[in-house]
């Protein structure tokens, strides 16, 4: 094994769950391995806490005569159930067919570990960098990014740059090199419906009251119409329509039709809002989401209540000129209109990021397609993403720059998923195409 | 603590909930203690085994000139969870406040335990019993009791009886006495919808793709009307309607009204069938309950998945002249039917029962009134029962008698959920029925 895997693997090993307030020492741990990374290479290093999970920050020093690139990424990793769909062990990586299989592999520790190591070939074969860096590693992105903002705001000025690299984003397709110029945003809530004040036999109660179970199941089906588009009042009105010349281009990029769709996910049929293609759906249309649902007795055999409560969590994601709080005004009016008879609904707000749109023809959207042929030796191609990272909206906002999106991860690469993996190519491109970012940013 | 009540402890003590594989053991253990016991009163006992869990007899020497009396019961008992919403262990009994707090306490380890521990008492103080006796508890009410009927039908002859009296339903209100003429019956299911492969990151495939969280609540959503009725096809086509005597009657029964469901439910406001009274909704109208739902992340925090499939635990509570069967096919047709685009759904069949229904005005039901007036030392009620006893009926159509059910739960006694309890004055209350019930048969 390379040393740079060697790191990789390292990386790869400590739980930095965010979510999971049990794992707030493992999330520690991890930045400050990375800060001992940063540190052997040269680079002055600072780990800034918050009141949550700390920020790392590396930077070489920097000259007046030269471009500064930012380059963002995150630490922290999703949980890992459901834990027995594993087939390795999520936080003990292996090489298997090419790929590297673990817990963060591709989201987000591979990635932004490429970037990394290709600042260090590049002062090991220079002894100096090409543009001043900033690297910038947060431990929260999984979690909404809560403490970020503030530290954005507060350290303004240190942290200015001309332009900000990502790898946190996909490709189209295996050896397809892909630059990203939108993202959808994400709103969330979490909904619990509370009906008797204890579960009940639902021999002795049913049909006398309401069943919590039945009630929250009633209210997500009421999200949708039966096609599949949004029910919510006014939930489309700021949707920023589709132009025509992208339709036109996601219609050729590679791995996105609706047959790969099928094939990727393994859905028995692809389904969303009429009139849009899988491509279109994925990265220009909203959606309202159930990532959790759950009362009374999930166990094995039966056993007939009437749960006290039940609850579902809700993740909406958003696409210009959506705003996150709007449409969460909208949502909760919409769940409490629509709240059954015989129950009461508590809607718990979570966190939200803006949708993100940039051109991609600027002169850095030139230098990231540049660097991105270099790496990998074909034409990039341009899309948007379905995925949300708020924090590219908010340090456009802050900092008055935009984001280049060069990710690296595949369509089978199980992000945020039981055997999440990443190609030990694309890590190796990751690192070739963080040199040659570099490179066209100081030629540019 | 009274030698009657250190025996209803141990009794209790064992986790003898048949659903669980992991507690077979101990469901054994709980037949064993059993047959000790009667064994230890004189009795002829008998552990005979199914391929689930054991079936434990006992009989008197019989003699052709008395009447013979069967009594039913069950040692099963239901699931704890959620454990943490009890507040003492549901398996090490505590008195507090004149209540037996543990898991059957009420349902059905004290109420049947009441009926040996009468008949030990009538023999330690005649020598002998009245009737000829035949008691028969299993191991597996709470699973719907799968090998009761085969053996029921292996065991006809030794088991002919002139009546059977079951304590194992409710009474109506503390002091008042309540006998039982009908009880609903349940077929049961549970679907899984099954949509992508695995986990899906749901902000990349978000809108492409059905989500089977947001399938299993459409369904779920589509088994009833706004208003609480039920929308399967033919659902209704069997019900016998209310006869306007038993209205009448229920109408006076006291901690029955719509205010009562309110108050020991602590739902906020009573829910079901339109044009029905709480009491008639729980005792003549049919159900459709979700006992579980469960789909995607319910751990802390949020997950941003669609989750590869989601599930339902459906129970239907029937009345006369519903069959199961054919509800069952009814329940099918509609899921497979509502199935939500993009997604395919498994229906799993489960237990099921007939409901019962018997004439309260029999030789035989006299009887039984008149037992329960010296137990509680006044008159009894007449209702119908919300939940379901499947064997009642069974043993109605394999043996050709019928059952008194002489129930000794109160509404507030938690049944299937957390913090389940038993009030003393009712066990006591039941040692004393047996005693005037075998006295009131041999002399009808």
């Amino acid at each position: 094994m390379t040393p740079q895997l060697e790191d990789l693997f390292a990386f790869l090993r400590f739980p930095s769950i965010s979510t999971d307030s049990q794992h707030r020492g493992d999330v520690r741990a991890c930045a400050h391995w990375l800060i001992e990374k940063l540190r052997s290479m040269g680079l002055d290093t600072e780990l800034h806490e918050t009141p949550g999970h700390p920020i790392v920050t590396a930077r070489n020093t920097h000259q007046a005569d030269k471009k500064t690139l930012m380059i963002y990424g995150h630490y922290d990793v999703q949980p890992v159930d459901p834990v027995e769909l594993w087939d390795t062990d999520p936080f003990e990586p292996v090489i298997k067919e090419g790929r590297i299989w673990g817990r963060g592999s591709t989201d987000n520790k591979g990635q932004m570990l490429a970037h990394v190591l290709g600042v260090e070939e590049t002062l090991q074969d220079h002894g100096e960098l090409p543009v001043n860096l900033i690297l910038l590693f947060e431990g929260e992105e999984e979690i909404g990014s809560p403490n970020l903002v503030p530290f954005l705001e507060k350290h303004k000025e240190a942290l200015a740059c001309d332009v900000i690299a990502v790898s946190d984003t996909g490709m189209v397709a295996k050896g397809v090199p892909t630059m990203g110029y939108g993202l959808r945003g994400i709103t969330c809530c979490e909904v619990t419906v509370h009906g008797p004040s204890g579960d009940l036999h639902s021999g002795v109660y049913g049909g006398a009251v309401a069943n919590p179970a039945t009630a929250v199941a009633r209210l997500v089906a009421s999200l949708h119409d039966a096609d599949g588009r949004i029910a919510i009042d006014g939930f489309y009105d700021d949707v920023r329509p589709l132009e025509q010349w992208e339709r036109d281009m996601w219609a050729k990029v590679p791995g996105v039709s609706d047959e790969d769709t099928l094939a990727i996910t393994g859905s028995p049929e692809t389904f969303g809002e009429p009139g849009y293609s899988s491509s279109e759906r994925l990265w220009a249309r909203p959606t309202a989401e159930v990532n959790g649902i759950g009362g009374g007795y999930q166990g094995e055999g039966s056993k007939t209540v009437i749960p006290a409560k039940a609850m579902a969590k809700f993740s909406f994601r958003l696409v210009p000129d959506q705003e996150p709080a709007d449409i969460m005004r909208k949502v909760k009016a919409h769940l409490l209109k629509h709240c059954p008879k015989g129950v009461t609904v508590d809607v718990e707000i979570g966190h939200d990021g803006k949708p993100f749109f940039a051109d991609p023809h600027s002169e850095n959207g030139k230098a990231g397609q540049a660097a991105l042929k270099e790496a990998f030796g074909v034409d990039p191609v341009l899309i948007r993403e379905g995925g949300s990272i708020p924090i590219i909206q908010d340090m456009k906002e802050i900092l008055g720059v935009e984001s280049l999106m060069l990710g690296l991860a595949l369509p089978d690469c199980q992000i945020h998923a039981p055997n999440e993996n990443y190609w030990i190519e694309n890590f190796e491109a990751g690192i070739r195409l963080n040199k040659a970012l570099m490179r066209e940013l100081a030629s540019s």
